[in-house]
């Protein structure tokens, strides 16, 4: 039986580069995978990049109502993987679920946990709930402890009001991690 | 700064046990602890029970709209231990998160994932969000694979409608753990 | 194919409590165990014991040079549990790592990395390089911190001299558990 | 207090980018480390490289016998980084561990734990019994299943004879990764 991966971590704490490496181990054993990333992130359009500065082609292109048995079916991979992966639906993490368990291909998945207001993704959360194997990515805070929260900066201006949404370099819009400590000392 | 711990496990996992050894480890070097179990888990009134054959007295049963800060600062725990932590509000899951970053008190909380129709409960569902460590506390399904679903019976059949909450024993309703494909089987 | 588990942790870390709940739980779901002792652990003589007060009778007492395929052929378990499995020889945690992939049992051992002087214990060592899935079971320093090392008393007094196995009980001789700093503080 | 972690997992399994992803999430707060290689290991110079095809230069190309201080105190890092670890003297490890308590500087290693015969490697063995942090980074073996085990092939062909030390790609010596059940039938 397949098991389903959440690998979480903060902005910044190398989520594609780690799967960009599984990806890799994968087709270096003559194996098939599908790597997909939800369209909700407009980012990088239809590949998923690393600020290491290594990148890759997405295979599908994941809209919040599309289902994806059908491109599991087509294409028989060994693994499906899936970038960005707290914008996928709760129901389209319920579809992986069950494709690990009823089809046997493992299913890892890298996301964030919550966004910059301590709220959780819904894709996040559901994955948070299910997966079989929940591990974190670590990154630091500028204090040297680990980051685990998210901040998001207009002009370089931490902001704790928003929509839950915002791609990272639009609207003079960035992120940083930091960690718990410094999250709420910066929100008071 | 101290971290917000959460131990999850299916039923019958060895939460409480776990929670035991933690609590009997801190009072052995001379270190205070406060043990809370949310009121809504009326099974075993105001003690925590482990199926091994050991328990212990509850230092605070808390109800759902109740702050933990006033009991904290009280006593000046060095640990904050929290049983069946699946039936803290969300609200509870934020200040304990609050307590470990601002006072520097770790708290440790032991709970369920998701109930009998592999919905979370709103009190684990925020620990996942929110919390520093995350561990699984493993047991098996009877297939021999790891069980991390739970399925309730009524007088020992499966069951998939109902309340999110009935206690073990009550109702001629019992529980048990299975792996998720079991799961997604029996469920068929 | 099954897996070889090694759980460490220090002194009064909580691993034959850990130990009891697994053989539990496998027991509950009607599955058979063995549960198996190094005879070199002369404390508790054919009992595992835990300090949360509960205990449990070994199958097998190891002898050094014993071999373990024939109690595990004879009684075909489900799994079997190792207790104080530092004390296992190196050969034997090879015999057990090839149990579990020639015979597809999984099998759980329980044991201290190292002893009073930060020397690896030759079955905890050999444990560690093979293990399929090594897992810390913690407990803390008096001084907050997780405890890794063990420290040997002599009357209470810290002692850094010695043979490697002294039982925890006899000559005086009791242990506690400390963190890194702590200990390097201690012996200088 | 800082750890010493050590970050194990078979050949090709990721170690380098995830060595190189850490290196640059704490340049890119501003920090400074060290990365330091043993010279034991030719394969690629002063540089280390992965093979998603990004590399970095090495600070220090640390010989067997020499200590790892003097480098630190110059530098006043924030981290130490360790790539192809298992090369490390024991005594070496011994030093970082201290490092990491007494200078309270973390130290990140990565490495191998067994050779090609399932021995350890004796820095490697030293890092599994005193790292405060153990974790696997994992790939696969051609079955699908986790691969766990190294194969040395000559000319394409298994070989389960010859010196500790063989650098991949020198005399006509390549490696592979495969899970225990693979390696135990091959070495039949």
């Amino acid at each position: 039986m397949s098991k389903l991966y959440f690998r979480y971590g903060a902005m910044n704490s190398g989520k594609t580069a780690a799967l960009l490496q599984v990806a890799h181990n994968y087709e270096e054993k003559g194996m098939t995978i599908v790597v997909i990333k939800p369209s909700i992130d407009t980012k990088g359009d239809n590949k998923v990049t690393s600020r290491l500065g290594i990148e890759r082609q997405v295979d599908v292109l994941l809209a919040p109502g599309e289902g994806i048995m059908e491109h599991m079916i087509s294409q028989k991979p060994n693994a499906i993987i899936v970038d960005e992966a707290q914008f996928l639906t709760p129901d389209q993490v319920d579809e992986l679920y069950a494709i690990t368990k009823m089809y046997n291909v493992p299913v890892l998945t890298y996301g964030l946990r919550c966004d910059f207001q301590m709220k959780g993704f819904p894709g996040a959360t559901r994955l948070l709930e299910l997966a079989d194997d929940i591990e974190e990515l670590k990154t630091i805070c500028r204090c040297g402890k680990k980051a685990t929260q998210n901040i998001r900066l207009i002009n370089g201006e931490p902001t704790f009001s928003g929509s839950q949404i915002a791609i990272d370099g639009t609207e003079n819009i960035t992120y940083d991690s930091v960690c718990g400590e410094c999250y709420l000392k910066l929100r008071r």
